[in-house]
């Protein structure tokens, strides 16, 4: 199994996570694209995903919701901005929680003879932005949600 | 005539520009809101500027284009993130000469005595992205587009 490396280097107002994974770019874009996958993988694993609406197209809009076993929902939503494809996602990201906090992500897969180098840039308003992000647990979630993938990803076939 | 100020430190990847008006907030908002207003101001003084579309609320489109005399045209386009008000605009901004390329403008406007100070900050996906947009002459073209609208609002009656 990879290992997840987070990069946020004080001062800065984003945060960048990379990870290898045994899969081709293909495979990830699947995992990241497909609503019926991306619920398998994305968050804590004690959360249920559902998923509201996900227009995978340049203006489309996502929305989904993640429940507490006591019913509790955290609610997301963003936009794609241009066309997602293997080179590269680009979407902006918002909690409901915290209402006109707008986070900027972009997601790239980088073909590493036979394995793939993910690699998901997140662009803060502010540092004090991107340092509550990180205070709130972000780089647990993204370990946790890593992991989760790479464990999807073997369970799934490779693109022929 | 107030002094436009324009912060970009190297190394960071957001410019932050601030300008001082003699009119109050909500004149400003109508400037940044109103397709008919917006095409007094922004840009160059050499460009005449044309608006597509601009669907002002939270997920709305917007696009414009800028001509020269020659009939070149450059065309923007970008995403409103919460429904815009005087607490302030986010939008996402992209030149559709460089497409992939996506950068987030956060505008507020803060009552000062009867004066408004507007912020306009603007973050890139990378350091690099930052620079090129300097480079390309971003700064003369925001103290340009903020002289410009310096002289639409004195022209405009206050909101009584």
């Amino acid at each position: 199994m990879g290992t997840t490396e987070i990069i946020a280097n004080p001062g800065e107002q984003q945060i960048t996570i990379t990870r290898e994974f045994a899969a081709t770019p293909e495979l990830l874009f699947r995992a990241y694209t497909e609503p019926d996958l991306l619920v398998q993988w994305l968050g804590p694993r004690q959360l249920t995903m559902t998923i509201d609406h996900f227009d995978l197209r340049d203006g489309g809009r996502w929305r989904y919701v993640h429940w507490d076993i006591d019913g509790n929902e955290y609610g997301f939503h963003g936009v794609f901005h241009g066309t997602p494809s293997l080179a590269g996602i680009v979407q902006t990201f918002e909690f409901e929680g915290l209402p006109g906090r707008v986070s900027m992500w972009t997601v790239t897969f980088e073909e590493l003879g036979g394995k793939t180098l993910l690699t998901q840039n997140a662009v803060f308003q502010s540092v004090e932005d991107r340092d509550r992000e990180l205070q709130a647990g972000m780089a647990d979630g993204a370990v946790e949600s890593m992991d989760r993938l790479d464990e999807l990803l073997s369970t799934l076939l490779p693109v022929s």
